[in-house]
């Protein structure tokens, strides 16, 4: 009920702060059997992981993930999986000078607010170092699909600025530290970029997901319908402010006639729902765009008030992404994952032989 | 589990399909002492309910709400509230034709896919005319959040095809059959959707949705964000394709300094975050956008195939909204309202004296 | 959230009050495909009903249930079911007097100081007229389950007062108005409860339930244990005050030795943990045993207080069982056929192929 | 969804075996501002843990807790707390002879069957290690509950084997190793353990377990009565086979005015509903009584069969309790406070002011 869950069969639960000893997750409802390792884990979250590229956080995290139950002899047990991930680089310093201030577009007003605490240190719980944990969990739904389904989910940015970055390949988004599958853009994103943080300001951006190979009839009636389940675990990542499915935003200007996915006997004839009819998957594939706010954390100074209540001017200092849209690409994989995971099981429950 | 609940402590249940006798649902977790009667539903049910405009489905439903339960002497008692809603106006004969037939970008294909049977009289489930239990629930949610914290919750038209409509008043909004808020464009939506009509075609359209006097402090951390929960409630409403909060998708072409709302002593300076900080909200307007898709039921002809798996072409006749996205508006109110009232229920769980 | 549901994926939602127009209920996550109709139903409400013999309520209800939704061709389409049941006896005149009086051991006193409001018609949502509706969805997990697994949910009446009465013949127990196994006991308790009933008195009674062909591997691990999940629903039933899996509360005093089941290549050589291990169905019988307290509503005058808090004496007119422990066996019957659905439906999710 | 979560506002979700490197927990919905530190676990856990006596198993873990988010300066932040317990003495070798056995009564059975994998290296998730986070959870439940409410969650031995004892003093229940509150039989009950453990066998037990000072109102109606939740909790501890709240299994033979509770205007006059009416408090004594199965793990040979379906004997060596229902002791305090706790919050949210 409080929010650190998500999932009805799959499910995962996950606690630790961005600069507390460690975070951690449970992850329960994965069927028994699953070939499991750390390795597998791990792709997933160097993928995800600040300090490895100059255009993201210095931050510098291994992020070795350790998985501690739930495993016997490599093979999943069916009960409940913990895995966790210390946090190493830690500089409570970089903090220090905002401990008595609002961080404008940051969650420190309203948690304050809403708890009458808050960890200064740092974004708490509302840091985006949180979503490590999903990018694990997300890990072992992405294997369980991939071999009981041979579900693909794959992601690329789309947008960042007002640099369009429409695709090109699969195979260039994971050459460039931007996920960017147009090679085409990619100086243009290093020079802008650049000039961003030099400017101490920061970005946007606009990212596509896309899940191939997922079975028909996943998503149940009503309120959860596999769109809403998706709108949910891909908006519940921090920044996040749009989500849509297929032609999302577009149908708003289209007739009936244009949007209509005509249905052939070898299949549909076009894909303008984006895989989802009625809520459940039609076997097409489901393309998800979502877009991300810019980095709040940002040099140039900005008004705010103390917790005091008295006018103030802030500067963000510390180790930020100048584009935190950027590594939401194999965040969103990650929940795009975990929610087709519960649903593949959801399935099974009701429908199953 | 299945998908016919929404709400943790205020929680809806659903059922009944568009053929059947009638349309049910339970409300559980209203707290005791509220004042309710079937009119404060009615006034809701009636602003969504077919057959009152030629703009909208000719199908007469009285849409007449009866609470058989939870109520003794016009208060909540705090038990599950029980209500329903007949069906009056039904002719199954309008949809023999398409026994046979999946009509293209209609649940016909997925929900057959699935379950192996489908009610073929109508949408069953996946009609719009389920909505109008959610608009009931929603009804309450908003009498209660009005009475406890003057929350105010509307929405208006604002895109249909290429008509966009920017905000003008309240007032005009229930003026007109198309909660346009703006009264310039009205007659070039009449003459629109005039045409529309004329040609058998349809269209979809963008509404936006504002909640005022939302109290700081509602939302969860990390999967349960406010903007997660609601982009779960309305995208599970019929034909939704698209949700932003605030800026929306224009976040993506912002710079940090662009989509700053900086914080004054006596409240922040805009709202390009649409009154969510991390997931919390923060006491500024709640704004919500939404786009949904064209209505499928049109009458120029398309491919399909029938149950056979053979080719056929499909018109898909019977009375049906030229735009369903206009309907909308009243829907995607009640479900904002239904997910705030949760959430105040939550808030006072964890957080309230 | 609140109380009104049970099942996570076989999941039923109630309402309805003893003096309302009418009970509801929604259950949702029953697989399609399941021939059902009203008799299925009707069969089990009649079992439970009173007013048929006079050694229960003389409330004459017929319980008639009507399944209004989710059924397509007699066919269960994999949506939500609704049912009702009208109450057609309806006698508000039987309580008045208690209007301003909490009577003893019932719920007046913890529903007014919880709500700050109650139904002094009558037990409103604390009455055993609300089990109706819980039979009725037991009735559609008991052919489910019949159907699909051969499992065979049963129960009989093993002790009322002082008399105890060891299972004989199930036969026996479906031709005496008492769910009695014992064909030599029901002399015995026909003269007892008359002796009860002419004095103005109640009494408690013990009953047990039988769950035959459970398959190995239901239930799950650590808190959601069979055992557990059971417990949950039979002490879910108006007037349960223990409940006991296999030899209960008499392992207190055996050693390891006595409780211990052998395993024998054919199966285990004793059943005293009653088909469970470790919280997971064993594929032996399920034998689950619960007492029920007297029937409240009594004749003989007791001491109690006012709304104003003043000392009163009450007598409990009213047309009540004697024994509310005999019409338990039905609803005991469906709880327990409403767990092990779900949890049937639990395994699929997990672990079926 | 999977079973190793309960609550449904005061969350606990476990994972961790037995031969693990740790224990884990995440408890998710504690109020923000609850002053909170390592010591408070402690104390529970030191009642709890095994090694300390030599009438309880010899596996000697220090059980150090360790909190690792959730927490900032000692208080509660209101987001979700983080807690593990590092295996120590952990011995393998011990179980190496079973591996391919089935233990009677135990989950290896079950677990094998229904997961198709088994952790034979000890119980896995179905030994009582687990319940060491159990402990911890409620240790947090505990505080909030004595803090804000003064609730007081205490519990005794009332039965071992064929020793009664009934309740004489709470202060004597912590001075010796067996949480029997009557001194009196402290002697024969150290004899009997003797014996039993010289013989290599093991018996079963009863406990009680009393909550004090609970405001009127915890609970909710129909399914999730708070007799009912209690049941759920206490019967998903290990080897538990009964439960009972207040005059429990006796109420069986007694009258409608034997069992009845007369109302005063200073409150009740007895207590034979053990403080639930209704399904919810009445401001009187919670009183809980649980039994548990003797130890499964004992040195006198038993049939059995192997993993291969052969006939075989066992005699289940390592270090084991003989009495698994005294430490059971502090486990059900733990689980009663955990329920009381979600209750708590599922009070405010929905009648709070």
């Amino acid at each position: 009920m409080p929010g650190n869950s998500i999932g009805k069969i799959f499910k995962v639960t996950t606690c630790g702060e961005s600069h507390g000893p460690m975070l951690a997750g449970i992850i329960d409802g994965v069927p028994p059997g699953l070939s499991l390792n750390n390795k597998d884990i791990q792709y997933e979250l160097n993928r995800r992981r600040p300090g490895f590229s100059k255009f993201t956080s210095q931050r510098r995290e291994k992020d070795k993930v350790e998985i501690f139950s739930g495993i016997f002899k490599g093979i999943t047990t069916g009960t409940s999986i913990g895995i966790r991930i210390k946090n190493i680089d830690i500089r409570s310093q970089d903090y220090s000078e905002i401990k008595n201030l609002y961080r404008p577009n940051h969650a420190d007003y309203t948690y304050e607010k809403k708890y009458g605490i808050r960890d200064y240190r740092g974004g708490g719980r509302s840091s985006a170092r949180e979503t490590a944990i999903r990018v694990a969990a997300g890990a072992i739904a992405k294997k369980y699909l991939k071999l009981q389904h041979n579900i693909k989910i794959r992601g690329y940015l789309s947008q960042i600025g007002s640099i369009y970055c429409p695709f090109q390949s699969w195979e260039e988004v994971e050459k460039n530290p931007f996920f960017c599958s147009n090679s085409e853009k990619i100086k243009k994103i290093i020079h802008f970029i650049k000039k961003l943080k030099k400017s101490g300001n920061s970005v946007g951006a606009k990212i596509t997901i896309i899940a191939k190979n997922v079975p028909i009839g996943l998503g149940e009636p009503v309120f959860d319908r596999l769109n809403a389940e998706i709108a949910h675990s891909i908006m519940s990542i921090n920044a996040a402010k749009s989500i849509e499915i297929g032609d999302g935003i577009h149908v708003a200007k289209q007739t009936g006639v244009e949007h209509r996915d005509e249905i052939l006997p070898n299949g549909f004839s076009s894909n303008h729902s984006g895989g989802i009819l009625g809520g459940i998957s039609n076997g097409e594939e489901i393309i998800v765009h979502a877009a991300f706010k810019p980095t709040s954390s940002i040099k140039i100074p900005g008004k705010t008030i103390d917790t005091f209540g008295k006018k103030r001017f802030i500067i963000t200092k510390g180790r930020h992404d100048p584009c935190v849209g950027i590594r939401a690409v194999p965040i969103a994989e990650a929940m795009l994952a975990i929610t087709l995971m519960d649903h593949v099981l959801r399935f099974k429950a009701q429908c199953g032989k």
